[in-house]
């Protein structure tokens, strides 16, 4: 049994799509969120920067004594190497390899399609990983740097023509090689999921990496006894680098709901 | 005579807009540009997180014994106030104030529109500028957040539909009180002045900033007995808190030209 706190960070938002779906499994764990809000987006910038950003993000979630920490963004998953970068002596996930175990699993034909933002298609993460577990796995990948910022700005309704044309372009190179599983390698994609299903077709299997992060994250705690032994509902406290209004305009709408939790400020260079 | 360089900053590339135009008008000048690659955009971000990044590129600048400080960014000259926030002891402008002059003097039935990011049109900066010099005018404005994404994904294209169709939504309310007048109210606009000016048509004089601000600089130099006395071209010296890599490869559209000169990354925190 261990009490202590879930860490979760992502370069802003996106990973409060993570958290709803931690919330859902997990439901008396406490959790501390931090959002990079005051320097997102990660997946246009470089390695290096990318790097750098993440190991303060992950400092500052390790000082708040927490039991393990999910680096719910995409970029930061396929660009951070927990065994290279740094130990830091904390239970670790990203979303990059449940998502790729579910995707080997459920993918027929052995060919699967990979969207994310610039840095995450980049860095090959995904084909690496997934072809480490079956090597007869093809990869199909795109980058989709609009997506955040149309989410972002609030073009996610099914019939967005903006968001819809954007995203035929985005999809048409990696239709075309018969994909039947589709990974939404970004936290952000999961709003825009209808309209990304409308364009792939029914036959394509659509893998939300935050839904299976949240049930790895389940998992580790509990082969490792680590689960909290509460019964009420879990607390939770966000962090955020720019100021706490932009947050708590945006954040429900990942969460999927209300959020009534404290939300603090913090000088992550700091850390 | 004042043969020490002109330092001109942005929250990233955009500001390369405005070196353009400085290059034109003052051949001769040398000129020291930082752009905030590590952390763009400002214009989504709060003021608070807005000023105290600005200070820290102003203070970077200042460090390279620059003559005159120029943001060439639109959400810090409108939300940065250079008599309240900070004394730099060096000359500096925006854009805010010469583009706001130049509105203020071409148009004719005193309607002008403002298009910018989120933080410059929610400051007011353009309408208390304009009021203040002609308490008759009307501003109507909107903020066009997609816009710079657009542009650094390269949707610049005058046929582009997807710009086009984002750029319909976001002049329609403008359009709607017939202005005569249109400030380009952030330094990555001129690069869809295309698309904008067909939407708002022939009667509709656009002003870009980054030219407007050129013209006051080269003036403010001049008045002041600080042009260079130099007879050769002036050098170029670019700074990023990003990779080096990543500028290279889109500085060049923004300026117009490819770049020969040295190009630096720094650590902006360290200012």
């Amino acid at each position: 049994m261990d009490n202590r706190p879930i860490g979760v960070f992502d370069s802003g938002l996106g990973g409060l799509t993570v958290v709803k779906e931690l919330k859902k499994l997990l439901p008396n764990e406490d959790i501390i969120y931090f959002g990079d809000t005051g320097r997102v987006p990660y997946g246009t910038r470089s390695y290096e920067t990318i790097k750098a950003y993440a190991k303060q993000d992950m400092a500052f979630l390790k000082s708040k004594n927490v039991k393990m920490i999910v680096a719910a963004c995409g970029t930061v998953s396929s660009v951070f190497n927990m065994e290279n970068d740094n130990d830091f002596g904390v239970l670790y996930t990203g979303v990059l390899m449940p998502a790729a175990s579910k995707a080997c699993e459920v993918t027929n034909n052995n060919k699967v399609g990979v969207i994310g933002t610039s840095a995450t298609v980049k860095s090959g993460s995904y084909e690496k990983m997934m072809q480490a577990i079956n090597k007869d796995i093809s990869v199909y990948k795109n980058a989709c740097p609009l997506f955040v910022p149309l989410v972002e700005n609030g073009y996610t309704n099914k019939d967005n023509q903006v968001t819809k044309l954007v995203a035929q372009d985005y999809l048409k190179p990696i239709m075309q090689n018969d994909v039947d599983t589709l990974i939404l390698g970004c936290t952000h994609f999961p709003l825009i999921r209808d309209i990304i299903a409308d364009i792939m077709g029914d036959g394509v299997t659509l893998v939300n990496p935050g839904e299976q992060t949240a049930i790895y994250t389940a998992n580790v705690l509990k082969q490792n006894d680590m689960l909290c032994e509460r019964s009420q509902s879990g607390n939770y406290e966000f962090y955020v680098s720019d100021s706490v209004e932009s947050f708590s305009q945006y954040a429900s709408e990942f969460m999927g709901e209300s959020i009534n939790s404290s939300v603090q400020k913090i000088d992550i260079n700091s850390y």
